[in-house]
């Protein structure tokens, strides 16, 4: 990906993200290159669970995100859905900025792999997770 | 638990849930028991990734808090936290109402496992995932 | 699969798993259906780990084993490797026979979901995994 | 863990390793520090699954058996025990020498979580797990 595609992405990004889950949990993009993505969250009370720590939903989705997009990037003519998300919650969030940075592990063919970590404003780590991301040729589309 | 205290523990979530994550999403408790619940979402515009279909993290949060429940419930007197949870994402949804299921699988003194599916509205499986709960006496209170 | 079909399938199975590590850890099929599979193991010494009991790598490869035959059998003209493997470990075996129980959660063309539950010879669940398995088109070759 | 508590650990391994899984499996302890591990396989005929690639059973045996020793060194007081184990397979291993690394990615006073890979001789990735371990206090010796 070279800088005027990376641009294009970032603004592919901001418009695709608008009125979707992305923009509605507040995630912004820090930073972005080929094989590594930085996202960031201030936490907020409507993020928190029933026993007001930050909800396990939350970071699932911060991670999820932060390595969809890597995927997105990856193979930029075809769709990118990820198939398994396996979390580890290491220490609870209370409030504060999280700083969420997912990286590609493996990639063939048709299956991306990656792994990302939270960590608190005090460098603490929060979770930390592994996907497997498949790829679906777009064209023919096919259901899967 | 008996009627009294299923009675008392709905009203305590819905109290609870004010202001969460959980409101925030817009998931509605739909049946509860000892060993499982049903939880509903009706799928809107806001909950879709970029790619148009409902978000990994939407149905991480609904599974992770159909479980928590039913971990708090089976543990009242004590703080129960998720510490891992693994998520097979089966078939793509892209509106309706999705339905929640989640029961317990095992339980030992200080860790639970759950199991969940997630299914559209016409019935096909959309996701699947199991957790571990960690199970935190409450008293003396301790950092995890 | 009709019943000339699968006793082909058993005595390939028989003939396939001669000299590999299937038939070196000892697992028996103790019964086979187009979507649910049994298998049995002695637990010996041998199976154990450091700490005296059964060593989750004999219930991982078990439940992969289980449901790796149930994968191939539902696409007997492709090859189909596992890609993902989640075990959640319940409660310890220390001697006795395990049984295996694995079943197909999901089918999509290219990916195949499966859980598998392990019993103890008292019928207490002592571990509990779920596997994802990726379709390769046997023709043309490819590498994956 | 200093010198001299380091060479009882091997030693004990070496003993305690005698007649289990581990010497089974054929895995040799290649080095060892207070949060890494690296262990070697030299693969087999009888690692093979039934078509002819390394069993993902042998992979997932493995990674718990090195998480397992970091896992037990860094609680030299107490049992710990694998209570959850994600593995992802990434490209097939037909012969030659494995690999093995694993390291420490949190620990609290309760659950230990650790990453491993595993290696083929050409460099390339092959698989990639996480797993969670529970420290049981060995007095007073409890069931779990």
């Amino acid at each position: 990906m070279n800088e005027q595609q990376l641009a294009e992405f970032k603004a592919q990004l901001a418009r695709a993200a608008r009125g979707t889950f992305w923009e509605h949990i507040g995630a912004e993009l820090a930073s972005f290159a080929d094989d590594r993505v930085v996202l960031t969250l201030q936490v907020k009370p409507h993020h928190m669970n029933l026993i007001g720590i930050l909800h396990g939903g939350v970071s699932a989705t911060l991670l999820d995100s932060a390595m969809g997009v890597l995927a997105a990037a990856a193979r930029p003519d075809d769709t990118v859905v990820t198939t398994n998300l396996n979390m580890h919650f290491l220490s609870q969030v209370k409030d504060g900025e999280v700083k969420v940075e997912a990286e590609l592990v493996h990639s063939s063919r048709k299956l991306i792999t990656m792994q990302g970590r939270i960590y608190k404003d005090n460098g603490e780590l929060s979770a930390f997770g592994t996907a497997t991301f498949h790829v679906i040729d777009r064209r023919p589309p096919k259901a899967e």
